[in-house]
C-alpha cells in the first residue's frame, strides 16, 4: 500500500486506547495503522511525541454580532488560525439568527463570512432567537435534514433568550428532526433583578457581573432546561457548567435516566470571581457568562471531568479586545458592568490548559483528554466517525504534541484577533507543535505550513 | 373568676400538648385552664371528647371568578357554613386581583361579598395577577401594612400566571413589606405544550388533565419558585404539593438552609389519577391542580406529613357543581379536559379525613394534627396567637371532637353549595360535633346553634 | 381553687405556644393557667420574665467509670446541682453495664450512687455493653417493662462498642419491649486505624483526636445504625450529631420514611477542631467525641436545629477535671491523645448557650427552644406528659428566665465538679434565675433555696 | 509486511470507535489495521460481522471450595471452555485463601488446578479471608509486586467475611502495594438476623434467600465499604450491584470525588426475586447473592450501564448443578434456603445477553458494550493494553460476532459443567461465532478449532 504521508514513531491516543503506531495517510484519510508502514512522499517523525486527533472546539463565537458599538475580535480568519495553532482541526461556531431573520439568511451570511478564510474545518450550530411557526415548522426541519443537526437556545440575554414555551417548541422541532439542543442555562430574570439591585446600590464595577449571576441562577435554569427536555424527550447539552450545585442537578437527572450531556470550559478551572475584582478596567478581561466562581467550584468541575459528568470540554471562545472602545473598554462599561461585552478568548489555549493542568498533573489520563476535546464533540454533534478520532477511514485530522514542552503563556505568541489572554503568564507543560488537516500539514513544528482557506464546511 | 362559658371534662390538645382540662371562656377569649373551674352561665360537657383549636383552612376559594360561563359553587355563606360544620373557625379565602384591577378594588369587592355572611372568621390572601409598578410600589405596601400579610402568585393558568420577572418583583415587594409569598407551582408552558399534544392526538377526556400536568411540571416550578425566593430572600409557601419528587426538592432547599413552608391537601392522600379515568363525566369530579397522582405518591405525602416536610394541611377547596352546565359539565368540557372547571370541594371534610386516616389510623398524633390544621396556619400567616391554639388570651375558637364516632361520608349530609363530594362513601372515624367561635357556640352536637354573619374579618 | 404557689405576671412558653399567664401550682403539679388566679401561700413575681418548662438534659454522664486511673468530675450531687442552676429539672444519666455485669446490678449501683443526692429528678438510660442472651432475653425485657424505656449502644470505644450482630439483637429486644435505641455512631475501626497511623507518625497531640475521628467515621456509622434500625423496625435516636454530611444521611433516611430522631449539643455549635490545637495541655479541654468540626459544620448544625432535623439538644455532659492526673492531664495523655479522657462538661451552660446564641440572636424562636430542650426529650423518652411542658396536670417543673440578663461565663460561677468550662469568657444574654421542681422552689433569684435530695427517680 | 492471519471485511469496534478495517496479526499480536492489508497464511472473512476485543470476564468462580458436601460445577477446563464459546478470551477467577492458609499455598493450588486446562487466558484475584499480619505485611506485598494486583474482600458469608478493621488493614496493604480492592458488599449480620427470623417463622423456602438479603443490607455495606476505602485512600470496586439505592450511594461517593468503580451482572438485568419463588426446587436455580430484585431495580441497573455508573459488566459465574445432591439440591437446602449453594452460572451468556438486550435493543451502543465487557476490565485490573482492546501491539484476542444471528438459549447448547441455565428459552440476537486467542483461532463458526490448554496465565 502506498501513502501520501506517514507519521512514524509516535504514540497514538484515542478516547480509549494508547499505543505505539505509525499512521499511514492517503487521500486525506487514515488508511493504515501499524508499525513499519514503510515510506511515503512525506514523512513526519513523531518519535517521543503524542499523536492525537485534532481538537474539535464545539463552542466558539466568531464574527458574531454583539450589540451596537461592539465588535468581536475574531473573524473566521483569525479565529480558525488561532484554533489551529492550539491543536484544533475543527471548529463549530454558532450561526446566530437575529430577530425577524430567517435561519437561511443567517446561514448564508455566516457561510459568506467563512468562505475562503478557514484554517480548520468548520460546522455551524444554529442559535434560534425567533422561533416563529415558520422557522420551526419549515425552515428548521429542512436545515436539520440538510445536516445542521444542533440548535442552541439561550435562557439569558434579553436579545436572545427564549421563554419556556419557545424552548419547548424549539426542542420539539429538534426532536422531530433528530437534532440535539444546546442550552445556555442562566435565569435571565434573576440576573436582571440582581443587576438592577446592583445598579441602584451603585455596585457597577466588573465584580458585579459575578455577583449578579449567582450559582442559583445557573442551577435553576439548568434544572428547568433538563425538565423541559425531559417532557419533550430530546437529548440536551448543558453548556459551560461552572459549579458543583449545577453538576449535582445534572447527576440527578441522569440518575433518573435522562440523556443529558454536559460541558465545561477552561475559565471554570482556572479563573475565579476574584479576577473580576481587579483594579481599573482589568476586571473586565474576565467578564464572561456564567462567571468564574471560586476554588471549591473549580474542584467540583475537575471532579466532573474525572468522574464522567462532563463529556465535553470547550473554549466558549467569545473574544473582545481589551484596549478598545468597541471591546472591553466600551464606554458604557464604565457606568455599569452590564454594558461590558460578555465573553473571553480561549480557543488557542483550551487544549494546552487541559493537557497541562489535567494530563500532566495527573488529574485525567490522555484518553479522557482525547474524549473530552475531540471524540465526544464529534459524537455529540454528528461529525463522527469522520472527525474526532484516529481510526481507519477517518479524516486525517491530527495534532502532534510534545508532552514535555514547557511554555509560558504570552498573548504575544498567540494568533487570535484579541489583544490579551486571561491566562497571561501561565506556565504550561505540553504543546501541539504540528497540526494536520485532512492529511495536509497546516502547522509543522510550530510554523504555519498550510494554505489559508483549506478548511471547509462539514455538513453532518 | 367568672366565665361566660366553661367546657369541662374534655381532653385538650394543642400543637405540642395533650392534657385533661376545663376551659374557662370570658369575653370571647380563653381565660383559664384547669380542673374544677367551677360553673358558668353556659356549661358544655366534653367528657370523653377532644377539645381542639378550631381548624384554620388557609387555602380556600370562595365566590372567585373562574372564567366565562363558570360559577363557583360556594359563596361566603355556604362556604363558611360548610367549613364550620367541618370543625373550622377561620377560613382564609383568596382575594383575586383581575388584570387591570387595583388590589383595593378587588378587596372591596370581596369584603362586600363576605359582609354579613360568614359563619367563621375570615382573612384574605391577595392573589397578584397584575404586578404593575403601581400595584407593587404603592398599593401592596399599604395593604401589607394594613394587615394583608400574604400574597399568592401562580405559575400556571394563562389568566393568572406571572413570569419570573413578575414573581421576583412581587416577592421583593412582599419581603420589603414583611409578607409571606404563596406559590402555585406548576410550569404553565409545559402544561400548555402537553395539552396541545393531547388535543392533537384526540386525548381530550378528563384523564388528560392528569397526564398533561406531570410531576415534572410541578417539580420544576417548585425548584424555580424556591430559587427565586432564595435570590430575593423571602419566606415562601409551596402550596398543594402532590408528590415525592417535589417533596425531595423542598427537603433539599431546607437542607441548604432556606426557609420554605410546604402544604398538602386531602386529595393527594385519598385520590389518584385513576379517579380521573372514570366513565362519562365522572372523571371531571376529580379534576384539580396539581392532579392526584398514584399510591406511591400518596405514601410520599403521608411521609411528609409525618416527618415535618409539611407544615400545612389545607383543603384547596375550589368547588364546582357536577350536574351543572356552569360547573363540571360545562359544555366545552366535552371537547377537551382543558375546559373542565379546575378544582374540587373539600372544606368540610379536610379535618375528618386527616383525623380518621391520620390520627385514628396511627400515622400522626393528635398534636401534629392540631399543628397541621390550625396552629401552623396561624403562625405562617400572622393570625397567631389570636387564632390557632388553646392558650390563655387566645380567641375561644374551639372544636369538640368525638374521636370514636364513625360516619359514612355522604354529600347529602354536608353543607356546601356543591352537589357532590369526591369522598362519597368514605368511612371515617372521628367528627367535630360542637364548634365555638370566639366563645359563641355555633354548632352544638351537630346542630347549627349560632348566628349567620357572626364570623368577621381578621386583620393581621 | 387554692394553690400552694402562684407564679404571676410572666410570659409562659411551651413547645408550641407563648402567652401571658399566671401559673397556679398545687400538690407539685400545674393546677391552673389564667390571668388573675388570685393569691397563694407563696407568690413569685415573674413580670418581664419567661416561664419555661424546666430543662430536661437527656444525655448526661455522671459518676460513670471511665477506665483505670480516671475519675469523672461529677457525681450525682454536683452534676444535678450544676444542671439545676442551669435551668434543668430533670437529668437523664446513663447507667453503664460493664462487661460481665447484669443490668440489674448496674442499676442497683447507680440508684445507690444517686440516692439522696439529686437536686433534679432523674431517670436512667441503659447502656448495653454485654448483650448476652440472658441480658437481652430476660433482664432487658423485665427492665423495659419496669420503665427503663431507653437503651444506648456504642459503635465506638473498645470497651463498650457492639458489633452489628449485637446491635441488631439489642435493637430487636428494644423493639419487642417498646424501648427506643440511642446510638453513639462513630466507626471504631476507622478511628483505631487512623489513631494507629497518627501514633506511628508521631502525631500524638490533642489535635489528633479530631483528625483521627473524621466526619466519614460518623457519617458511615450513622448510615449503618439507621440501616440496622430500619431492618429491625425500631425507632432510633442518633445522638450528638456534629456535621452536615451526617445530617444529610438522617434527612435521607427520613425521606425514605424511617423514624429517626436526632440530637446535637452545644459543642457542635460553639467549638471547632482548632480548639484542640491550643498550646500545651489546653487542647485537652476540648477532647470529646465526635470532635468539634469547623464553622461550616456549625452552620449545618444550626440549620438542622432550625429546619427540624434535630429534635433534641443535649449537653453530653461528660466532665473530667483539667488540672488533675485523674482527669485531662492523665499521665498517658502526654504520650497520645488516645489516653486523654474523652468528654467535656456542659450541663449548666446548655440552656444559656442555646438561649443566647439561638433565641436572643434570632436563629430559633422560644417555642423551638422549649421543644429542643425539654418537651421533645420527655416525648422521646417516655417522661411526657409528666415532664417537659407547662400543662394542666404536669409536674410543676419550671425555670424562670430573665431574657435580657447579660452574663460573662466564668467557671468560678458554675456549680459542677469540674475545674474549667470550654466556654470561659463567652458573653451570653438570658439566664434562668429561678428553678422550681415539682412545685418546690429550688433556686430563687440565683440562690439555692431548696433541699439536697429533693430530686427523685422517675420511672417511665 | 507479512501477517500470520488477516481478518478482513469486518467492522471493528473498540471502547470508543467503530470502523471498517482489516486486522493483520503477527506473532499473536495485532500488527496492522487498514483496508487492503493483502493476504496471509490464514484469512478469515468477517464481512457483515463485528470484530470485537475478546471478552474479559473479571468476576468468575471456578473450582472454588464451597463448603462441605458441595461441589462447584465448573473447573478450569469446562469453565474456560464455556467462557470461550461465549466470546471471551480472558477469565479472571478468584483464588480463595482459606482460613489459616497462606496466599502462596492458595495460589499454588489454583495454578495447579488451572495448569494445562485453560481455553482462555486467565489471571487471578486474591480473596483475602485471613488477613494476618504475616499475610498483609509480607505475603501480599510480595504477591502484588509479582503481579497479583487485585484483592477481594467479603462483607458477607461467615467463612469469608472480614470485619471493618480487617478490611481497613487489607485496603491499607493494597494501597501501599498498588492493588485495587474488590468488595462483595452485603451486611452479613443483617442477613444472619433476617435469616434467623425467617427460619423461626418457618419461611425456609428459596424465596427467603431474597427476602433475607434486602436492598438495605447491600446499600449499607456499599456505603460502608466506600467510606473505609475513602479513609484509606484506595480505589475500590463494588462488585455485582443489584439496585438503584446502591447505585445512588455510588453516585454520591463519586460526586464527593472518590474513585469508585462499579460492576453489575446479567442476573440483575434479567431475573427477579419472583424467580426464587418458583415451585419445588426450581427456585434454587436462581439463588445468588445479592439476590435478583424487581423490574424497577432492573431498570435502575440498565440506567447505570447507560449513564456511566457501571464500568464493568461481569458474570459472577458461580455454578452449581441443579439435579445434584452436591449442588442446588443439596440435602440441607430442603430445611432452609441458607443451605442452598449460593451462585448461578452465566459465563457463556454474559456477552450474548448484554449484546441482545443492550446493543440490539438500542439501550447501549457497541462501544459501550466493548468498554463494559472487555476494555474497562483490562484497565481496572492492570491487563491493559495487552488485553481488552483492538490496538497495534495488543494481543490478538478477538471475537467475531454475527450481530443479526437469532438463537434461543438452551443449556444443551452451552459448554459449562452445569446442568441448567437460568436463561433457558431466552431469545437473543447476536452471537460470537469465531474466537481468536493471541492470534490462534480457538473457535471458528461455532466449532472448537483450538487446543485445550492454549490459554495461559497472565501476570499483571
Amino acid at each position: 500500500m502506498t501513502f501520501d504521508l506517514i507519521i512514524h514513531g509516535g504514540t497514538v491516543a484515542t478516547a480509549s486506547d494508547t499505543f505505539r503506531s505509525d499512521i499511514g495517510i492517503r487521500d486525506g484519510r487514515i488508511a493504515s495503522l501499524g508499525l513499519d508502514l514503510g515510506t511515503a512522499a512525506r514523512m513526519i517523525d513523531a518519535t517521543g511525541r503524542l499523536v492525537l486527533p485534532g481538537g474539535i472546539d464545539s463552542h466558539v463565537h466568531l464574527a458574531q454580532p454583539s450589540g451596537p458599538g461592539v465588535t468581536m475580535a475574531d473573524d473566521f480568519l483569525t479565529g480558525t488560525k488561532s484554533a489551529m495553532f492550539g491543536g484544533n482541526t475543527t471548529v463549530m461556531p454558532f450561526c446566530l439568527q437575529q430577530k425577524g431573520q430567517s435561519l437561511r439568511a443567517a446561514l448564508d451570511n455566516y457561510h459568506a463570512l467563512a468562505a475562503g478564510k478557514c484554517h480548520t474545518d468548520i460546522s455551524f450550530h444554529l442559535i434560534i432567537t425567533d422561533p416563529t411557526p415558520a422557522v420551526l415548522g419549515q425552515e428548521l426541519p429542512a436545515l436539520i435534514a440538510a445536516g445542521y443537526k444542533s440548535v442552541k437556545v439561550f435562557m439569558t440575554y434579553e436579545a436572545m433568550r427564549l421563554n419556556d414555551a419557545e424552548i419547548l417548541a424549539t426542542m420539539d422541532a429538534a426532536r422531530t428532526g433528530g437534532a440535539v439542543v444546546m442550552v445556555h442555562a442562566e435565569n435571565e430574570d434573576v440576573i436582571r433583578y440582581l443587576t438592577d439591585q446592583h445598579e441602584r446600590a451603585g455596585h457597577t464595577a466588573a465584580r458585579g457581573h459575578a455577583t449578579s449571576r449567582p450559582v442559583t441562577a445557573e442551577r435553576e435554569a439548568t434544572h428547568r432546561a433538563m425538565s423541559l427536555a425531559d417532557v419533550v424527550g430530546v437529548p440536551v447539552v448543558i453548556v459551560h457548567v461552572s459549579n458543583g450545585a449545577t453538576i449535582d442537578e445534572i447527576a440527578r437527572a441522569r440518575h433518573r435516566g435522562q440523556p443529558v450531556t454536559a460541558e465545561t470550559c477552561p475559565q471554570y478551572l482556572m479563573l475565579t470571581a476574584q479576577d473580576l475584582d481587579r483594579e481599573g478596567w482589568e476586571g473586565a478581561k474576565y467578564v464572561c457568562s456564567p462567571p468564574p466562581r471560586d476554588h471549591a467550584e473549580q474542584e467540583a468541575c475537575w471532579n466532573g471531568l474525572r468522574n464522567g459528568i462532563f463529556d465535553l470540554f470547550s473554549s466558549d471562545h467569545c473574544p473582545f479586545r481589551f484596549d478598545d472602545p468597541e471591546g472591553k473598554q466600551r464606554p458604557g462599561g464604565a457606568t455599569s458592568f452590564r454594558h461590558i461585552p460578555n465573553g473571553i478568548p480561549g480557543i488557542e489555549l483550551r487544549l494546552p490548559i487541559l493537557f497541562s493542568e489535567g494530563v500532566a498533573k495527573g488529574r485525567i489520563d490522555i484518553n479522557r483528554f482525547v474524549a473530552l476535546t475531540a471524540t465526544n464533540h464529534a459524537k455529540t454533534y454528528g461529525l463522527y466517525p469522520r472527525k474526532g478520532t484516529i481510526a481507519i477511514g477517518s479524516d486525517a485530522d491530527l495534532a502532534i504534541w510534545d508532552p514535555l514542552l514547557q511554555r509560558t503563556v504570552r498573548h504575544a505568541d498567540l494568533h487570535d484577533g484579541c489583544d490579551y489572554t486571561p491566562y497571561e503568564g501561565l506556565e504550561v507543560t505540553g504543546w501541539p507543535d504540528t497540526v494536520i488537516l485532512r492529511g495536509t500539514v497546516m502547522v509543522q513544528d510550530g510554523n504555519f505550513d498550510g494554505e489559508i482557506g483549506y478548511g471547509h464546511y462539514i455538513s453532518r
